[in-house]
């Protein structure tokens, strides 16, 4: 069934001020877009660029005072739901090399230093099995809140109060992922199973892929337990939040209103 | 003139290790490998994938016990100092696409938090200027101090404290011309004026290049002056120290000596 | 002239939870209470305890369920504006015991890591001209922002940032006169000109007093300089805002409503 | 058994700079001092006041160049070792005042962001036996590593990396006891058990004294399990590590030796 999405934001800037915008579908193999329309209330100075991976866009702009952003579109999902338990890990010198950056620590994703707790908590288990006990680990321990964290927080502050909202959820995942030297990355999404409807984030997992000899495939994983991988519609993927926001500001903005709507939809 | 290198390090680990290592210099066209050895005391498991950009190379590893790494080249820098004065700097959206992603926060380059500072105390320059301003304001400011600071140290952590080595010398940089919306990356070298001599870092910064019509070009700029662009030998680049530690490792490690001599060659 | 203050908040606890509550116009002699009214929701369990310093009370609450607080008071303060230009600062060893506490790392106040900074930037200053010198740093570099920090937020964020509200002006300034070995305080407390009207944050620096033989005395200094000494009135002190909060909760709690309205009033 | 104690120390001050050292067994009730001498290499300029809570003393001292400080000491300790098994916990409410600021977060000891996490974990147990839950859970789960923290480590870094040294055990244990009402302060300390020989740091929390009517008692608990009540010499307690350094220094400082030797001594 294809999925519905309406998204609208606005916000001003002082001065005249770079963005970088990544807010729409991506065009990938795993999901049609069927219609699409967007508006941006720039008349000009507005650049498309390929955005990490080559996975969707990201909009640059030059701008000045109030900024609006329409996005209209319906796409359908293509991807089936993965049964993670069973699938192997690949070790690092096993790995294709586009994986292997997302061992590494990043902005809100020091995994380095939960090496530890992952052994201890998670130590018997390996591949799809460990990502699932750290799904269920996650979905155990933590309290998904609202207004609990901000911009600076980062995965260990999540971890050490157990709270947070999607992209706290997806940050801990991957860090706790990473720690076990399985690759794992940052997907911003829609998908209607988000309460309230917001924009969306979940994590990524390159494990082994049976079909393939020798390789390996992206796993969708949703800590929160919101979203699932046959609803879900990518923006964008990169290492944490700080690569696939939907504002990057280069000087002050004073945010808006944001409204978000996504459904299923019985016929197009 | 040629550089001639010698490096060695060993480490022990006590269990079955994933490791990273990048350590060699990179063979791009700025500088050509005349002669190199390496020696890596793993008979098994070792496998060479590209680095970050291409440049240079990671080496992964499956290891236990005690690992000795011993490298030997000889380079030839061809690269120019730059003189970055009056250099512009380009919008991100007159970027080409590359750069832009290090416009954005990583690990230890947290920029968004400086971007009032950067405005407050560098605001009437832009492109070259800014950055030789940043330069010259880190080395009135900035105390070298071995010892001063460690794997978890973050940009802003020597922004406060105002000391650090050349990997926080070149973090604040990086910080701070991208909180002055200028790209800039993290480069791991060797270079004959390094005191104590070490694996070294700087930065590079992406600055409009006045032979390519709207074009742009990387350039190095060292905060600590330790390294000239023209005895400079790259070995990798990336976002932060995070994509280019000369050792990564998946598990603990123990690390033994290290040892890094480089120096100029009168005659091949 | 006397200052009436009239203030009332609400919040609710899920579950029984021990509260600490500091919220009342402290009882000292350079403030006279002329007359007070608290109301508190707890039929039970409330006890009244001397605060930090013997300054102010604290109420210690176990309570569930919806709490209201409503405070009025009218208030005549007999403090005088002191003249900090030329005050000496005392050596640690010149110092009586009691401030010596405030010379420490506190909470949000990580002055040690400042130390740097502090005689960079305002070197060739001590006592009360250094204590001037920072507060006119502060003044001149930072933008009162509501919402610009949260309960995590400590000094060396601000700093970085440049950036906060009372609380935050409050912990730089604190922490820039420690590192200047010059014992200073967090001060809660009311005042009429604190737009928009609240809770609020100043500090107390210790200088010598010259009307006392080898001694000296606490005063205050508003970095965001709504407050004037002649118009605070002090609820309490504390090393920082870890101290003096007028809400601390043992558990979770959720606030509702605070309304603040303090003024002059031209006769009793 | 008297406990016999020699410590030595050095370090070199560029500049005039002022100290504060802490670093002699205190003249408490709980332990007799049999005999003492320290020897400082400052002529001038050493002060003694009383230390936070006036448990032992500290040293103000204003010093440059090359300081030596040698301390030998005879104690005996008349501390039983308490059984913590079923003591009560007392509220808030129910507490003397002083302990009261034992509750409140501290410079290393953020305990307000782990009561997610104490009430999911040792969320069956209060008092006594949540304390050696606490105790326990920690010796289960962490490794004791030198030279795994540093002096800006907190307890919210160790509880993430699961590891650090005695300072860092304490630090943990106390923000545990913290976010679970339980007031806890850190001691620095002399015990004959530490490995290898040095300070040594341990907690003690507030709990019922089954011996007075409704009063309680500080009761010392060492995560490390290295030292026992009955051999522990105190030097002095604060909300944390911060309180009772044995070396505040306002400014630069290089420190050079540290020898620590405590043993038991089976006769006078």
């Amino acid at each position: 069934m294809p999925i519905s999405i309406t998204a609208a934001f606005d916000f001003t800037l002082d001065n005249p001020t770079d963005l970088i915008l990544q807010f729409e579908a991506a065009a990938i193999p795993e999901q049609t877009i069927l219609s699409t329309r967007t508006t941006l209330s720039c008349g000009e100075d507005c650049v498309r660029v390929p955005a990490h991976e080559a996975i969707g866009e990201r909009v640059l702009v030059h701008a000045q005072g109030r900024f609006d952003v329409r996005y209209e579109a319906l796409v359908e999902v293509n991807r089936l739901a993965p049964d993670l338990a069973g699938l192997a890990q690949l070790s690092p010198h096993e790995l294709p090399g586009d994986p292997l950056e997302y061992l590494l620590d990043s902005t809100y994703c020091p995994a380095d230093r939960l090496q530890s707790f992952a052994e201890d908590e998670f130590g018997g288990t390996t591949g799809g099995d460990r990502v699932l006990a750290i799904h269920d680990w996650i979905a155990r321990h933590f309290t998904y809140e609202a207004g609990s964290s901000n911009s600076t927080t980062t995965a260990l502050d999540s971890f050490v109060e157990r709270r947070g909202i999607c992209r706290d959820y997806a940050h801990v995942l991957i860090s706790l992922a990473r720690a076990s030297t399985i690759p794992a990355r940052y997907v911003s999404c829609f998908s209607p199973g988000v309460t309230p409807q917001d924009f969306h984030a979940l994590a990524e997992v390159f494990l082994a892929d049976d079909t393939i000899e020798g390789g390996g495939a992206w796993y969708i994983v949703d800590a929160t337990g919101m979203a699932k991988p046959q609803d879900t519609v990518k923006i964008g993927v990169g290492r944490d939040a700080a690569d696939v926001s939907f504002l990057t500001s280069f000087g002050p903005s004073h945010f808006g209103d944001k409204t978000v709507a996504v459904r299923e939809v019985s016929a197009r």
